[in-house]
């Protein structure tokens, strides 16, 4: 049944820790299955104007644990257009390649639903992405890794707040998702998390404050950039208004989240994955996300895995548990 | 139905990442419900000798990032006995603590299971070791830690690997369970783990070392710390008298594993524990542990809980991965 | 000759990691020297309002490894006025001590050296800051930290600018000195470093990105939040107009530089100059800061301490290093 | 002046951090300097076996954060023979190499002296070693990187003592030299430091623990593992005979100590010095160490560095200041 002699693979959209664990993983098992690997550079750009290279297991040498990506990452928007989908298709032919392995988030799975359906290529996904905003994988490569740079950074922000006697807040990455600042928000025991799911807005954080620990005395609040209320300068600008007595401060984190090496968690999760989509192309799967669900490899359809719906991910429990531990 | 207005909380065994936060979150949580709360020290040992304090939201400011426990830990002889048990009862019904909540691994669950019967006294465990070795939590408080902390070490000793073209055999812990090894294991790219579940010898390894890249310059094996191969420096002898040409270094990683800032996976797994631990006091849990599977927080009864067996947690499938991601 | 009896140690201005190591290091040198020792709270705030404790051992057990200070530290308006010296004196006089530890910048030995001399009171200051911007000190503690903390988040940075191709400006903190961006400059390996000493301009650095190595992908500018060029976000405009086609991004790294964990050498500072300061007060100091120069320790008067000058530390023999690295 | 057209890098013996921020620093300095590099691989291995590659600035493009040395390393035999040097110098010849730049520490200059002598070759050593135990610099590139290691590890042990009330033994490297155990052991709050230097026994320690602290929980210890107390088991057991009530344990850190990312101390260090080696060449110096006294860059004599005396290095200042903090 394995026709697949050849595969390319790829990283597009936002780079995310964990990339290079998941290029090693399908290169290396490319090989164990016997099959060869091309990669390509800059994402879809590199499929276009057929910037590639052969990869070999030296290729992947020492580089699971090392941040960005060695085939490095662009959006394309040559990609979006008949024409640049075109290109992209006669390299994939002309280099004999059987199917494709692309990493990233949900769109380099849009560009890639549209163009496996276009030319019936097969084509599995893997999730880097650091937003975890993905249906069809309880995590995305390289999420574990940036709420830990966040946790690290905001004890640090901690230990000046402390000593100052200071509110902080503090912008942490997610667009459209507030998971990073969710978990992040709990492992740093903020007094409130400022997230766009939870419709949550500048009048909790007040009333929290107003209700939390008198003697308390440093207070971060972990504000999710896509937040409505407006951005971490925003948000300031309000408490400074209404609680000039604070000493408030701002902090955005920015590109940090994006680099570092991945975690452990992150490197497993990388390395089930590309031995999944690689063994899923071998089993005939296309149009398709590989996922982990509840320890499980699964397969998703692209449209559905771009939806970032899951229900479960942001529900009134957590919710709920950051009002008890932020009491 | 919530009858209960005052608890204990303990941390017994050996000490692991992240306990800090689940203090934390048994003590915020408490107080959301209105329940006191006694923090006993050195685990059982702080039960027999009535060693213990009054915790409110102010002992348990700025821990949440913290080694160790701040309730210190012990294993207890005393609490075995008849006599210790009978004493650590009077303790607490003089001091008027309706439930407890205890943290740490099998030992003290062990102990727990007993005395929650012995007496009829409502007990929640919480599972905070770094070994993953128990039925009814998908992880537990620690482990995350430990790993993370195994492949920063590990990624050093990659370095000078490297650099010098060596073979390094770098023992991790886990004297019952191979769940440290399998993780950091993938995680550093490892060429071969030795674990206990697996029934792999040196011989596997030999037959690996033959037959993986010939080029590869630096080689790194795990070993759990309880592998019946015989630990880090047995199995560096037998390659070395075997494969006289590499240069063959041993390395045993030791205490620092159990130490360091927890991350944010196991501080949020902490917190959402702790809290669950104290609903289900409320709601009238007992002789269980608080566990989280497929995201969900459950519980499990203690005897269940220290069986250790949870076949999916090392399964053929995880052989294999490790099998093609080292080929 | 030691007539002290009772020392007061105090914190002021902006922390920086250390800080609990100097006052470790004030306490045990104290107590080995048979004189107690009070801390003050939130600098000379603590002294005007007599808000103190007693330290022993123990107070500073298990503090040398964190970030902040458990002093709090605060910059005190009241202190700048008659009546506020003369309510600390009067507090100073009532609780016998007979001599003053100040840890901080310059803003803390300007209060002090004014209130030195006004009352004749002995102060002996210790280094304090992120800035190394002290004359009569090779380094001051916290520097060493900031700009290991500011080169792994710049470590970081790199990997999203390689994989994206892009270039990224990043400011980091020295207000009145670019001694943080001088050498997390050259350790990150940057094309170029905008500092308030070196009159070098956005000109330099635009003559410089044209004459760099038209192959290297990613390229990372250091700005001192000081420079007269205006901040990073001026600099990232001027060259996102000049140069297009440069995917240009800004970070501004901000309050993490003050915080985490002191590195071994600010350790090791702190307590050589917490010891130093302790015996300079017994053999008489006054009106002085303790330093290390050459690895010796010395005494400085505060008024030449705080003259910020001191021409070997940004000579041309940096300007010129930095060029020949980044050419 | 200037008649050297080419020249030749490698690294030799132990690695450690920053000898990659080494080697970028010469190679970009020659190119600076209109200088062509050649690097040898496996230090004076790839000078006797002609293993070598050209450099260039992308040669050493993002490698100023890494551990270990793209350029490899190791110990030679042959290069302590007439032969083995005799084939080195016709390689150079042949490569038509005007001088040389060695990393290393003292077996390197070692052999570095004899063959510049030997053939009156033009060679400037680097001291790379994490050791510190070289005449003629303050410090060695790498050895501010391992005391940082050390620290993290220490600071992680220090969590699991802290909690168990346990006293641990931790052996660092230094065969010959105790100024890692020195600086980390004042870094960490070691009860005590034992080091070859200072000639103290465990009879000093045993001392030290019984007037130490009565309530202190946890002691560390820091040993040497040159120390004549004969490392750190035997010291383990000794001191458990002795105090059989202590919980004590043995942790040998071992190779972490040789890698992971260099500090910022030591990059600037390296970068500094590769710059100061490749103007030495220039400038026609010739069987020196280049080395940083006092901020400033001097040459010291192959056969002074590697006498490691030190007088001030380890002083009895710094036995005093350790009795001091320990008190």
């Amino acid at each position: 049944m394995n026709k697949i002699k050849k595969i390319g693979v790829l990283t597009s959209g936002g780079d995310s820790p964990g990339m290079n664990a998941a290029i090693r993983a399908v290169v290396r098992a490319s090989i164990y299955y016997d099959i060869e690997v091309t990669g390509f550079l800059r994402g879809y750009e590199g499929l276009i104007n057929d910037d590639c290279l052969p990869m070999d297991r030296k290729s992947v040498a020492n580089i699971i644990q090392r941040g960005g990506t060695i085939l490095k990452t662009a959006r394309s928007e040559a990609f979006k257009t008949v024409e640049g989908r075109k290109k992209a298709y006669n390299n994939l032919i002309n280099r004999n390649i059987d199917a494709l392995v692309v990493i990233g988030g949900d769109g380099t799975f849009t560009g890639a639903n549209v163009f496996g359906q276009e030319y019936d290529f097969p084509i599995v996904g893997m999730p880097g992405t650091i937003d975890n905003d993905l249906a069809g994988t309880d995590f995305t490569i390289g999420y574990d890794s940036a709420i830990n740079t966040v946790i690290d950074a905001v004890d640090k922000i901690r230990d000046t707040a402390e000593s100052h006697d200071r509110l902080f807040i503090v912008e942490v990455m997610g667009r459209d998702s507030g998971l990073i600042a969710l978990r992040s928000g709990i492992g740093v025991g903020a007094e409130a998390i400022l997230i766009p799911e939870a419709n949550m807005g500048v009048e909790d954080v007040l009333h929290k404050l107003e209700h939390s620990r008198r003697d308390k005395s440093s207070k971060i609040i972990i504000v999710a950039e896509g937040d409505d209320a407006g951005g971490a300068f925003k948000v300031g600008e309000i408490l400074q208004s209404k609680y000039p007595h604070y000493d408030t401060k701002v902090s955005v984190l920015g590109h940090i989240q994006r680099g570092g090496k991945p975690t452990c968690m992150d490197r497993v999760l990388a390395s089930r994955l590309g031995v999944s989509a690689v063994e899923g192309l071998i089993n005939g799967e296309k149009n398709v996300m590989a996922g982990q669900v509840n320890r499980e490899m699964i397969f998703t359809p692209f449209d559905h895995a771009i939806k970032h719906i899951d229900a479960e991910k942001v529900s009134t429990t957590w919710i709920k548990l950051i009002d008890i531990l932020s009491f």
